[in-house]
């Protein structure tokens, strides 16, 4: 199950976690998260990966039966894992870092329960910060996942058809998302994060606010709340495309325009701000940059060129424009006001200054990028201009 | 948000379970989880929904803004839920119901320190309780859902081409769905439960065991620890399709065989027993039966037949029958030998008798039912015999 090709990148992120854990006084970790098992494991499973601040980890594995990695200990209850340690002459962790905004308060106390460590620890917060930033063969998997992502959104013009719903185009890009390799399912870290592959936003759907952390909103259908609601593609209208670039666990993020026949010229203007901004994030950025600077540049550009009203929405304004992706699609570091972070080598995020234009729909563009030694690699390269449908 | 169609439907829910609230001596029930904010607040929003144990309910909206609900109170934080009961001059619960086995460790502190109440108790199980006995609007959604369900699955064979893959066959089917109405996401209820709109498998892939609670496994591909495996379908080959019946917030569940040419007898043998098992439930099942007899009568049909080595999978067989289903695809009851649960009136669930034949793939049928006065009503009406494709 752990391909060989995993091996190394597993060793090398095991002991960035156990510096970690060593610089916090931690002697164990354990996960139990489908994100950060497949980080850590290489592998989801129903179980249990334990890290020790010194030595080898244990994949504690209650199923499927026959998980070939050698580390594996069968159990059928996390009660069995105290009897593990015992037999083995383990000594139990003190300070014990479990996933405090993953696991669920009943699942975290059974731990507890299991462990009675002195201490604890956050384990999730360790895990969102080592996995911002990415190894080299994550970063080949953004790559894989982009080539893909650009693949797919060159096919959108011939997805479309004069009369078409939002959502009968986004079935058609969802069908070529799936033939170039997405594996659908779009992962995003907190509770109720409820969305299906991306958000395609046609029009005025687009200033429908979100209940969520995602720069736009939309509408959304019967149980969704966010997302494409049925509405019929006219003629000025734009269509915001930002669909998933989950083509491998990493996920990149791109988002790109299509128009509906002409759009009013301040459409056009604004989606040129957007690339403006983009540009001027590019020639700055570099290790070091705090991520709060990146914001601050984007509302001050929008604010020249008047149109902070409807940077990043209008009825509802997401208070960030960009953000770390991976496994998942809200990773950190987040480009915000507030934003303690600085760019680092190795972090990969997306960068979406969006403009709403009230009878017309939304504008500009998102693109991923990996941050180098010396600045910034954008990894989507689809087209960037607005394109007629 | 809250259409006024439903408006009925929620006060009877909230009818339940304040009763509910009251046998247990609970004044208040504070839910924020998406599956059950939809269920009593018929809306899906960022923030809580508190129900006294007497009285009208409050919604704690944080967004989307413009949330119509005559009962909103928009926060910030949760901790102003505190200042708007004291504002309001409400009593504080002393025994609150929180959602202790979906929240996570995290959230679920920062309530209690909002709260502080003397005791608390699971709104999970309270939840999955009232959840499990449908409302008669619930029936109708499912009955929209079985609909559109068994229109889909009569075009998967026109959706099959020689030569293609599982997965691709698995794309054209999602095409239909999505066409059909399917909202896409497949809601499950716990942790990493990491499945794509449903499952398809090939021949062996069916033997591969699940790390979860699910009937089958499957292999799956990349990060996704099941279903379709990239297994090319062959001459003999059984591919047993279990894809969601996601057509509106209500999910019926439905599995069909189809045949790549014809399949040795042993497999129509064996899938002409499955559905003897589903005939022999639906003779005896009615309100007060213990889920478990059905279970039981499975497993003895299964063992006459000489199929118990293959019933519910080979190298890992599935410890249950049958299962509730509602907003997600495992709800309560369960139809397992360990199960407290009795059949009652307006339960919905579905029975998957399989079995799993090697160097064949997966047989059997799956339906969902509603548990009416006097026995069981199939919603899921599709051919029950293996189709060949």
């Amino acid at each position: 199950m752990i391909k060989k090709i995993l091996a190394d990148d597993l060793r090398l992120k095991w002991g960035r976690a156990q510096q970690a854990m060593e610089a916090m006084g931690a002697d164990g970790c354990l996960l139990a998260i489908d994100v950060n098992l497949y980080y850590m494991a290489g592998a989801i499973f129903n179980g249990y990966f334990y890290l020790p601040a010194e030595g080898e980890p244990f994949f504690f594995v209650k199923r499927p039966n026959g998980l070939s990695a050698e580390q594996a200990v069968y159990i059928r209850k996390p009660e069995e894992m105290a009897d593990v340690f015992a037999a083995r002459g383990l000594r139990k962790p003190e300070k014990l870092l479990l996933e405090a905004d993953e696991l669920t308060y009943n699942e975290y106390m059974r731990l507890m329960a299991v462990f009675r460590p002195e201490e604890t620890a956050n384990a999730t917060a360790l895990m969102r910060s080592l996995r911002s930033i990415k190894t080299p063969w994550e970063i080949e998997q953004f790559r894989i996942s982009a080539g893909q992502h650009d693949k797919t959104y060159a096919e959108i013009p011939s997805c479309y058809r004069p009369g078409m719903t939002d959502l009968e185009l986004q079935y058609e890009i969802e069908k070529r998302m799936r033939r170039n390799g997405s594996i659908g399912l779009f992962r995003t870290f907190g509770n109720n994060m409820d969305i299906f592959m991306g958000s395609l936003l046609a029009g005025d759907n687009a200033q429908a606010p979100s209940p969520y952390d995602f720069a736009l909103g939309g509408g959304g259908v019967t149980s969704l709340p966010i997302g494409a609601n049925g509405t019929v593609l006219e003629n000025g209208m734009a269509v915001m495309v930002d669909m998933a670039g989950n083509y491998t666990a990493y996920i990149t993020d791109m988002t790109r325009v299509f128009s509906v026949g002409k759009l009013p010229r301040q459409a056009y203007e604004a989606h040129a701000v957007s690339i403006r901004i983009q540009q001027e994030i590019e020639a700055v950025a570099k290790p070091g940059t705090p991520c709060a600077e990146l914001y601050d540049l984007s509302c001050r550009i929008a604010g020249e060129e008047g149109l902070s009203s409807c940077f990043m929405g209008t009825k509802q304004q997401a208070k960030f424009v960009g953000h770390g992706i991976g496994i998942q699609i809200n990773e950190w570091p987040v480009l915000a006001a507030r934003s303690k972070e600085t760019l680092a080598p190795g972090m990969v995020f997306a960068l979406e200054p969006k403009f709403v234009i009230p009878g017309v729909g939304a504008v500009g563009v998102e693109n991923s990028y990996v941050v180098t030694a010396s600045g910034l690699e954008k990894l989507t390269l689809a087209e960037e201009t607005i394109i007629q449908l």
